[in-house]
């Protein structure tokens, strides 16, 4: 786009206004890691803004400890910013601190998934129910009738994990439109540990014969994909997100799909709703929705992730 | 992007310079017509462009006849414009164009398909062996093995029409990589004329006793969707681009995936490209590929197809 705002410019200039945003995010501890994404395009978006006098302070929190989030967003009430950027991975501890900020009108965007329960004055995130809707479909093409599907989340706490719950929500949706096929879907939850992931597969196969398909809720599908690799004959895998570890399997036949929901664009976007709503003075679009996009071996090399 | 070019546009000002575009692109009868969304982008770019004097001359041929195609190009070299646009759909008659254009130095950018013999400054398009090596996949991904896949061409001229052969080949390829499960590819091609096809597929289905899956290789494919619907088992059915009819297809469960181009954006990216070379002195990358999309019933309500 062309588009620039000379006007805000104008005045942004003359009156030295500093407008602060906070971000608070999950910590990445490489670049490979899928929050280094979001965070590359919430920079990019605000180093086109900060002409404005937009100033970004981020804060980041431990997806596996929930008291970090809690603690990170002790920090940012005590910052009092403008406008925040909140991916609310968290149920619990993101409701209580959304509640917060609701009391005290500060406004603040999500990214990634969305709480219902709160309040955000603009969400982008992937619609979760739908891409295990699609996930289901992506495996009920591929497989025979009377298949044996696994549905695996690999995380420590699901009753928190809004998003991923609404991912088997959808996909579960998906085998009830098709029952006459009659799949049968064994479901497991495991921590994100090797050990305890490859004892869990090895189980769930003595006791099922064969699995014919895994679904893996979230972006540890490398995991299980390394799992079946021993073996001559794996089951369809379909998982989420472009990490290395991932697109290494994926690009190696090792793993058939990945979806994928442009986390930097989501960045860029959350941060230019931000910027719209309280430096423009525009109102926003609640919901706003990513692609979900279906990456394979194929057409991995001309995807786009922004 | 926040990019703007205050020199250039301070120097086209001061010097009230008009600069030449045309632009050489198949009819388009109707606004669902594929050929009507290159033209949006390019519109878009244009009206962005417009206030560095650039002004396009719209150029238009009938792809059933490539009389039309040699007749507008001539149109255009009476008109001697600083930069064009073709779609060079008919090899033979744009080989014919651009050795004009080359011995003249007008510099033109290819859309949607490239010929490899030609000297374009810019092209934008969709690798076409690889798409049809995607098709092949995804085509694999859901039959048995032993299955019988047909492969349709929909054109009045093969020979001519060098992006449906790349995605035959593309296709072929990929199956030659898996031949150990060995399939049966039937080829067969036939013009665009509903009785005619379904007279051919009548035929193919009586020879071969059954069809698992169908790769059409052009935007045809609703005809070919339509055909199987009068069966209670239709096979496997892939083809291309986000046409009207094949999203009503696709959305009614009756075509499984279409592979799409975002031809918006090509039309929109080539035009940028000739800006930049030509206006603004830069020199533009050679090839430029758009990405392979994978359009599902599921996932088609979140596509942008900008």
């Amino acid at each position: 786009d062309f588009d620039y705002h000379p006007n805000i410019l104008a005045s942004s200039l003359a009156s030295k206004k500093v407008t602060t945003f906070a971000s608070l995010t999950p910590w990445a501890p490489d670049k490979d890691a899928f929050w280094s994404k979001p965070q590359e395009g919430i920079d990019k978006a605000i180093s086109q803004i900060y002409q404005y006098g937009v100033r970004l302070h981020k804060f980041y929190f431990k997806m596996e400890d929930p008291e970090t989030f809690t603690k990170e967003a002790g920090k940012i009430l005590e910052l009092s910013p403008d406008g925040i950027l909140i991916a609310p991975w968290a149920k619990r501890e993101s409701l209580k601190f959304t509640q917060e900020l609701d009391q005290r009108a500060i406004p603040y965007v999500f990214i990634d998934s969305n709480l219902k329960e709160a309040n955000p004055i603009s969400f982008i995130v992937q619609d979760s129910v739908q891409s295990g809707y699609l996930a289901a479909k992506l495996i009920d093409y591929g497989i025979a009738p009377q298949s044996n599907i696994l549905l695996i989340h690999i995380t420590k706490d699901l009753q928190n994990a809004d998003l991923l719950l609404k991912r088997e929500k959808g996909f579960l949706d998906y085998f009830e439109t098709v029952k006459n096929k009659s799949h049968r879907i064994i479901k497991i939850e495991v921590p994100y540990n090797e050990i305890e992931i490859s004892n869990k597969l090895s189980n769930c196969i003595l006791e099922n014969k064969s699995i014919d398909a895994v679904f893996v809720t979230n972006s540890k599908v490398h995991l299980v994909a390394g799992f079946f690799d021993q073996f001559n004959d794996r089951p369809k895998i379909i998982g989420y997100d472009l990490i290395l570890k991932n697109i290494y399997l994926l690009l190696h036949s090792k793993i058939d799909f990945l979806l994928n929901q442009k986390p930097e664009s989501q960045g860029y976007v959350a941060t230019n709703l931000l910027f719209d709503q309280i430096v423009r003075k525009e109102k926003v679009k609640n919901a706003n929705y990513t692609s979900i996009d279906i990456i394979t071996k194929e057409n991995f090399e001309y995807y786009s992730s922004i």
